[in-house]
């Protein structure tokens, strides 16, 4: 079961750990945990203190909180408040170490993880890589449109969106005026719902004051959702909630609408309508990383991994794959949503499975327990569903402030993002509205 | 003496703000202030509410605070504590506008000032486009050393300094591992000191605790001066406190010590010694903008714009230069320093003289009044001098505090500020050290 490390090839890189720690690392079996979001830092805690040696890998040197992704697209928190190093999450666990690095090929067989620059081999090892935009192929959608899956995403579509109101300042044209002010939102999501409102507070709050000879009414923020309603996810009476909320901050909804095609200068619809515009967001596709891709493994709808209920891939039970890129369908045949709770459900499931095989118990199935969903739409403004408690408006908005606030971690993220937070729910001011660099 | 609008030549672009309040813009005389430093933004505070048209412009959207730059660059503090944008700022004067733009040309005869893509005329010109990095034409120096004059720079020194600590924390070699934590510094100006220090507390409280691999007492952080002791610009009293304090804080320093050469792997001095290093800081030269090149003034010393008294060019009484980009020497024969109190106090006397020309008073000459200086080493370490006054210490600290959140721009930026300090200095703990790209 363990690694024999006298029958390393001499020619591999020196794994650094090893090097460092060399006792340790022959004793413990060992755990590689490939991505250190929800799934994979809840590996890496449940996993703590126990006889394993945990080695987490991620490209980043940071876990990301991307619940609050788009506060830093809208210009309401800095990328800092929302990302808090690794290295400081895991310090208390001395089991536990950290790796930068992007995983560029897996040996399955030989069980070894591999970067362009070194690489460790493993007893265990849990995928939990997360998701990509998905454009579904569409050449067109990937160059003109802006995701929202990582800092610097949200940091481009910052800049994109305060360029384009400087370019609106600057234009003579009121045709070509109207499109720098026109943002297009392509899904009705959460995520495409949570922008939609805070482009809307940005621009009718804060951008309104910087910019006296732009009539900023003219601003527009399109949302396009391809069914009916937006928070599809949602019970219908808060769906209901939500278009009111949405259409009370001046958000126009196109919804049972499609895209056909996107150029540089605007949105073509379906129907054929055209949207002249200078910002177009892509919320309507996600899919799993390209790691999966990359490392060979089987996908299914999605670019996801195809697991067993014990989160293992087949034939491979020492392999896990959680979360975002992972594919399993619950008792009614519906792929698992990829959310947070998900991939922390499934990260603490993959970590008792590793204790499980290692104790020689049999392992166990996954069961998802939906703790429930909530969207913010604006300041006091959201909707919330847990079980059959549904509420919307000023409690709902309350409940979602507490949750992002608690979940966030490090006490110092806490302070700065309720520091932002109480000085923009007083002030309605927002101060991150720097354009770090003109051409994004 | 006032723009004739009817003169333009067809051909030129449509002037925005020309275009969007065509009245008032022939009514005024105008004055383009080019940049938004101290100097700029001082030129702008004054002229406001005065019967002038003031057209504020600057390649970036924000007024940087680059006093505290280096806390950015060693994780400290997030960017978008320290930059204000600048529509904010000037949202209360309403005689002054704001354009984004980077100034390509200057035509002094037709008093009009390019960017690719726009132009304003101008009957007052105020140059205030402050410095850059003074490499003094050596290729190897501008290649292999990090700089630190504006946000991406410093945030580019972040990500090469952290990354530098994950280099270690995989490299087996301790030859290779010891030049990863070499930290080199050239300069002991007030800023190679303020970076010494940080880097300093960030290695010794944070880092230490990130990387328990590493025996992080092998790290060195090198501060090379030329001359016999750091702060030349402080009373030998002052030179020799910060001398000990730094002292105490670990920092090696190489006093009349000079760079002879720079390469990737690290440093020559002139003694002939050789430090292997990843990271080198260029902190020893300043020169004057370089627009002040592009636009072909004529440059003196460290590229600077020689002025008359009065802060005008020779021969050209409607267009000034103030601040870093100037030169002007004082009774002594000796140029200003390139320091924000000169800006500042120049900014308003090209204000007063505008001013004075508009209302056919005679202009009068600039006077510097040095109101002190002071630099900070660490955690209550600093030095300070003000006429005969001399503190360092606790007390020299807690001025430099205050001072810096006195003058810091904006509400919620001295509110974020004033949280990571404090967060810091009860934890011992920065949590900005986040890598955004590992490649810088």
């Amino acid at each position: 079961m363990f690694r024999n490390l006298f029958t390393k090839p001499a020619s591999l890189p020196v794994e650094p750990s090893a090097a460092l720690s060399p006792v340790r690392a022959r004793i413990l079996p060992r755990v590689v945990v490939i991505g250190s979001g929800f799934g994979g830092m809840q590996v890496a805690h449940k996993l703590a203190g126990h006889n394993v040696e945990v080695r987490l890998l991620d490209r980043s040197n940071y876990h990301g909180f991307w619940p609050l992704l788009y506060q830093v697209a809208t210009a309401g928190l800095e990328p800092e408040s929302i990302a808090y190093p690794i290295r400081a999450i895991i310090r208390e666990h001395t089991n536990v170490t950290f790796q930068l690095g992007e995983v560029e090929r897996i040996d399955f067989d030989e069980r070894r993880v591999y970067t362009n620059d070194w690489s460790v081999d493993y007893d265990y090892l849990v995928i939990a890589a997360g998701s990509a935009n998905n454009f579904f192929g569409n050449k067109n959608l990937e160059t003109h449109t802006h995701g929202l899956k990582d800092l610097r995403e949200a940091v481009q579509l910052r800049n994109r969106a305060l360029s384009a109101f400087e370019l609106a300042a600057r234009e003579s044209d009121p045709k070509k005026r109207e499109a720098f002010l026109t943002f297009v939102i392509i899904g009705g999501g959460p995520t495409g719902v949570e922008l939609a409102g805070a482009f809307s507070e940005l621009i009718r709050h804060v951008l309104r004051k910087d910019y006296p000879m732009l009539d900023v009414s003219q601003a527009r923020i399109v949302l396009v959702e391809a069914h009916e309603s937006v928070l599809g996810s949602f019970s219908p009476s808060l769906q209901k909630s939500a278009t009111h909320q949405l259409e009370r901050m001046g958000v126009e909804l196109k919804l049972n609408s499609m895209v056909a095609d996107v150029d540089e200068h605007g949105v073509t619809l379906k129907d054929g309508n055209y949207i002249a515009c200078q910002t177009v967001i892509w919320a309507a596709g996600v899919r799993g990383a390209k790691l999966a891709e990359k490392v060979g493994l089987p996908l299914a709808r999605g670019a996801r991994v195809p697991v067993e209920k014990t989160l293992t891939l087949p034939g491979r039970p020492e392999v896990f794959v959680i979360g975002d890129v992972s594919y399993l369908e619950d008792k009614h045949g519906q792929p698992y949503p990829q959310v947070a709770q998900v991939a922390i459900q499934q990260g603490k499931r993959a970590a008792q499975n590793v204790l499980a095989q290692i104790h020689r118990h049999p392992m166990k199935p996954f069961h998802y327990l939906n703790k429930g969903s909530m969207a913010t739409i604006g300041r006091r403004s959201a909707v919330l569903e847990i079980g059959e408690i549904r509420l919307s408006g000023f409690w709902a908005w309350v409940t979602w402030l507490v949750v992002h606030i608690t979940f966030l971690i490090g006490f110092r993220n806490r302070l700065i993002v309720l520091t932002n937070w109480a000085y923009y729910y007083f002030t309605y001011d927002r101060g991150q509205r720097i354009i770090t660099d003109f051409n994004d």
